[in-house]
């Protein structure tokens, strides 16, 4: 049976929705669950790795599990329900089966008193704790008294899980195309991006590159996978890191370390055609900080929409599959599109008739009738690719000194090289 | 006999008049005309390349000349005559000798819709062809019916000309000014900057580097005299391609593809007193696409005033000697003897006292009293030379730097240099 | 005895009033003067360099010292008198004792006649002459007849003097700051400077780099003491050239002939929450030419309020204490102990965990509870040190890069290197 395929913004949405109610975390049966249905779509390689596995700095933790939790009155009344939404329980938190009273409780409970009726997103990954989010009005509503207070969960060796889906290339060279996938029901952070990429690896026909596909728990999942692969990272030419991808806001692309990476140069080229941001590297955000800490360095961007942090719905309830658009998700996929076609044909050729321009016309790539002014953009391009492939010049960088379009580019690098008149 | 000697702008005017009438093309006897009135002017040195002859990637082309051209009527009256203006004849036409239809004959005639009064220029170097151009108002009157067609042209094996004229320096290092001698009754296009380069080449006096003015045929003609030069190419320092010189336009200066030639430092510098536009390199325009093809990269620029194509006039009727003015190429010439002037003047100078200043009063370089707020230009040139002459920058580096005028660098330079504080 | 210490804008602004009235000259026993007063407040190496030693291209000229000068009726009656303002007589002049009448008088005489209540102040150190200087609207007053000219001056071998204050750092490479102090009654230029610098030496405990003060005549002072410490001026890493620290204007600085020295970058660091103006290098000022002289080229700047000649009081009269204040030296003073504290703890740390991020959580580095969006300062800071950290990047580019305050890039420095997550 022929896997589903995702092309239509309203396609991108259905598969947000049908995550959405999965409790993931940076272990666990959630991102197994997870991974399953990103397999229905496109082949993915599984990995599980053991509870306390050293992976550079850091250690792989036990797993963790949930079946239920709950603060309940005495009389059973649940004040506060995981299976209504998974965020009511701190991710990672440690089993707890115990009364307390409010006041005792209210320690491990967060709210967002800002944001009244909104449920944060919190979790206690590298130091054991326990905890509720619950609305702040919700909060202000329960009466004083004691309340029983159960985490039905589960920490315990096990495996940190992650998958890989490879895209075969005419080269061994890769791009890397990394999503988060350790969060419970937050639909922009990071489902969007999942979906996205799934459309992506779905429409990658025939590519010059090898694109590889990482579907890893955040931080933790990308310093296993960097740590599991030290021979493979000096094959990775090119990577973007994908998240917060059909929410309202604009593109923003944030630069890699290199600041002028290849990647980084097409992307702001693609962008320029819409609305869009473009921000300087930081090391904070989602895992272009592993890809890009120093000893890596890699020419790895981010890609998202509004990005980490910046919009209040950001790790609250708020984040719902209502907060992502079909239509976002299509302009995301769609610059996606444009910036790897870029990419994959950005080739640097070599002019191996260098000294005067080669005689266009006995090739039959001119204009015999000479003359004339107003020479047609195909042939700037010939002429834009002559000048400039000295092998020091990409298409892009002709492209964008030429001021013409990266296709027409292309199209005129392939005549020439047709014609003889230059080679890769 | 003493050379005519070309100074004012109503000079450079009647040398462009007495040009305008010729028929030139990229071989023939228009040109061989052409050298010959340049010759009076200034010795010029004279090459035949035979036709056949293999230059870079191109090959020397059969000479055309022609002797007669029109379309009559089959009484006799000729409605289209090559004797009335030369562009009616499309260049490099093969001969021809036919009574045909208008409909048939349409097919080889040129307008221009949009400039009904105007008759274009065209060519076809490299394709067997022949056509005719004329006014479209023209064509509206001609009736149907037949017509004597005769181009009474020869396309032979013959050679390609071109001329030379070279003013010796101080050093064997060149400096080049090309221009294209190949176009038939055009005025800005090119014998306006054919008159200026001769005005020039008269009016340099022992110059530091070896001037070399090249009148040649376009891209064929540059073509030819890279092939034929490969060992005196590296003694090319700087350059300039001198087209288009007298219209009513600012002056355009064209940077080399080095982008930051001295060349196109100087031009830059001269040009700022100027109204005056500069424009990036592209490989299109006149013959710094052969000089700046990858192979060579020369520092060669392109002063023009309008540039290539860039007014309505350009290659057509329109471009006669009514649309070039004498103050316009006297506003040329003044650039270019400004520009030669300070290039020619560009020294690097080495600091012989380099630790701490060196006492310039007891030299009498400097005011011996002291206290005074108002140090004067020539003391600051001074002081600037000194500090930075350290071998990496030129006089033109210091005016600029600076922010004093050239002139006042170089006085500078040269007093010290006399002190025996700097050496070249 | 404790010196006495220099902390507030008043106890400034006292030793400017003290230092005021010594007549200083280039040698002589005004610098002495000088040397012991601010001997009085810091340790004080003394130098005296004898006439006629050569240093670089100069040699040191004739002590000069003077008792008295006045310009006497025949009466008695002074009518410019150097015991009332030592400005009246230009520095360095030859003794004269001799009657002439004002005629004769008037070539040796200095007005402002655009200022006609100030008295200019000239010097003819290297040429020998005499003059007097005055009031425009005194001259206009003095009647024909004879006077009785006396310059009671002596010129004879002596030598120069300067004074050097050191603070040892636990390095050896050493920041040189650079006072001159050879003007006479101008407060501006340079007592304010001086005292400046005093109270600032005073203020420094401890430091890393070796801070070598100088006090020395201008020029003639920075040229001897550059020649007489060849082996000693690859240690200076930084300098500083201060004057003018006490008028109303901003504070100016002046970039050092490179540009982008770690001291042109630490002064528009600190500058920039101040008002303020950074202007280019010019070979023309204070001894920064000679410490830039191209030989030495030494990352030395200068800080000035108003910048050399740029106020009409500049040499006259009119600089007097009066010009300058208690509060703009205190922004002078608090400037430079901001630029020192920066420059002092501007390290390059090296990332010891560069592949990925190092766990800081395990370390008690970070926050343990994850999922919170607002990052606190000193955990970016963290993240950024340990990004930029690869040897390439000083805490001053970390901190310019990130946008986060010195102070807090330099604690999270400390705090990784306390964790053994990077070294020096």
């Amino acid at each position: 049976m022929a896997a589903p395929q995702l092309r239509t913004g309203a396609e991108l949405h259905a598969l947000v929705e049908r995550l959405y109610p999965i409790c993931r975390s940076i272990t666990g049966d959630g991102v197994r669950q997870t991974l399953d249905i990103i397999g229905e779509h496109i082949p993915l390689e599984r990995h599980e790795v053991p509870t306390g596995t050293a992976v550079l700095d850091w250690t792989i933790p036990q797993e963790w599990n949930i079946r239920d939790a709950y603060v309940a009155t005495p009389s059973g009344e649940r004040v506060i329900d995981f299976q209504e939404l998974n965020l009511h329980v701190v991710g990672y938190s440690v089993p707890v089966r115990q009364r307390m009273s409010l006041s005792e409780l209210r320690e491990h409970l967060h709210t967002l008193p800002d944001q009244p009726s909104w449920v944060p997103y919190r979790t206690s990954y590298y130091a054991p704790a326990w905890g509720f989010c619950l609305a702040q009005e919700k909060l202000d509503t329960l009466p004083d008294g004691d309340y029983d207070v159960v985490i039905d969960s589960t920490l315990a060796d096990g495996s940190l899980t992650y998958g890989e889906h490879v895209v075969p290339g005419r080269v061994t060279d890769e791009v890397i195309v990394s999503c988060h996938v350790c969060h419970p029901s937050l639909a922009n952070d990071n489902l969007a991006g999942i979906a996205v990429a799934i459309s992506l690896a779905q429409q990658l026909v025939d590519p010059y590159y090898t694109y590889r596909f990482l579907f890893m728990p955040g931080t933790i999942g990308s310093i296993t996978w960097l740590a599991r692969n030290a021979s493979r990272i000096e094959k990775v030419r090119h990577g973007l890191v994908l998240a917060c991808a059909g929410d309202p806001g604009p593109l923003t692309y944030k630069k890699s370390r290199r600041d002028d990476a290849e990647i980084d140069r097409v992307m702001q080229h693609v962008l320029r055609s819409r609305e869009h941001r473009v921000v300087d590297f930081s090391p904070y955000g989602y895992d272009e900080r592993q890809f890009c800490s120093p000893g890596f360095n890699l020419g790895v961007g981010s890609l998202t929409r509004t990005p980490y942090a910046g919009y209040p719905e950001y790790h609250t309830s708020a984040d719902n599959p209502g907060f992502v658009s079909p239509a976002a998700m299509e302009d995301t996929l769609g610059a996606l599109r444009d910036a790897f076609g870029v990419l994959d044909r950005n080739r640097r050729y070599v002019n191996l008739s260098p000294y005067g321009e080669p005689q266009l016309g006995k090739r039959g790539l001119y204009d015999s009738l000479g003359g004339r002014s107003d020479a047609k953009q195909a042939q700037m391009a010939m002429l834009w690719v002559l000048n400039l492939s000295d092998g020091s010049h990409s298409l892009l960088d002709i492209a964008e000194r030429a001021g013409l379009p990266f296709d027409i580019v292309d199209v005129a690098a392939r005549a020439l090289h047709d014609a003889g008149l230059v080679k890769e």
